[in-house]
């Protein structure tokens, strides 16, 4: 994987993404967003599950997602990734979802925080997990 | 139903609410915030199922979540909605989610529009709707 | 809660227990099944977040679910817990699904083992879980 | 996408499929075993989203599972389908899961039903999917 693949990740829509009204249920694109989030730590050599066990924890404390344009089942999306902002203890990303065409679908932004698992106390992000997120391109806060 | 339980809807946390991080992933907290929606629409006289076949349809064009303190597997939440803006063809919901002894967890902000289902354009929100919504208690845009 | 009432549960299909194909997405039906087993065991003064600390757990070595009729958005279904087995080390449920005219939709089962946390080995029930288990009224194996 | 790949889905196990108890939860696994069934009508030329507009629908009227290891946060998890039964009107898909190692994971088996959409009436499986079924390798019926 280059730099340049770093932030791209794609998917298909799958049916349980899906709800009666025939598209992508709102919640479960943020799935896919942490999915590529997900993909980019572990091509970073940082794995979730070890994160989990040996902490820090990187809860989301907030996020949001604009919906552009109707996802349905079958679609190929692609999701690019950036850093929105990197703080001691906290950082911002941001998705853009697009389709084959470069259509944009969907951006979504999810403000993480690192805390010790045991007490829940801010803690500072781990050098190895700052210069991954150093790595992806940077953007203006886009997603309302 | 009262007014004053109009927007009042309570869950317990339940397994599938759960990651291995031991909280509520954070996608699945919206799916409470819709089930309130449509346990509010449903005491309003106004059925999902009913608007999915005989329109308007009305998507989510933008959510917004806080996550304020972690939310565990048999957690009692309550949540209590409000109306943060209501426009010719688009509204904004709030909704407050507390454990029993009023205790902030979250906070989540959705803004639908009202669509022609067959054409995707924008409509007029129906009367029944708006009057609902009306119904409402009014709140600030408090979710980022 | 009576013992009558002890192995009814309700609840109604969500947007996001749907699919574009317009019903119950098969794998949600479960959900609702282990919302049930969930609810009888809170009922019966056990928690299983407590289960998740303290132990034993409880996991699903086997499922089976037969589907008899579409269930759609906003249906009211009514769940009914069954004993259909209950072993040393081990316990099998039957779920059965009616809607309210007590039409059937569905029916499930579901094999659990009591396992050691820590080892993942398997020990025998507790006693105060086998007391809940043998209130549930029994019923032969029906679910495929 | 050869013959010998064509039963052959892999996945990793993401944050959303798992639970408290730090494992699958139990229906995400069916989830998956979909997943690889979208994934082989897709390589074998046929869209379930075509499908559900043109017909026939394949509802699935029974499922069942064998969980035979747990599954955790990040593991690497290969799924290889195989045909059980292929009757006029229907037919049984077996799924193993098993890890890079070949080792057993979990089984899964569903049983589809050929339906007219708009009258829910069975009706013969079409001949390219009936020529797509006949190129996966059969197994006998192995999940409980």
């Amino acid at each position: 994987m280059t730099d340049s693949d770093l932030q791209a990740f794609g998917f298909t829509v799958r049916l349980q993404d899906t709800d009666a009204a025939g598209v992508i249920f709102f919640p479960h694109l943020l799935h896919h967003a942490h999915d590529a989030y997900d993909e980019f730590l572990r091509h970073s050599g940082i794995e979730l599950a070890r994160l989990l066990t040996e902490g820090p924890h990187l809860p989301i404390v907030h996020c949001a997602a604009d919906y552009l344009a109707p996802m349905r089942l079958g679609d190929r999306v692609l999701v690019r990734m950036s850093r929105i902002a990197l703080g001691e203890r906290s950082f911002t990303l941001g998705y853009r979802f697009a389709d084959a065409a470069g259509k944009p679908l969907a951006r979504v932004r999810t403000v993480h925080v690192a805390i010790d698992a045991a007490t829940g106390k801010a803690r500072p992000l781990p050098q190895h997990l700052r210069r991954a997120l150093t790595r992806l391109p940077e953007a203006e806060d886009e997603a309302g």
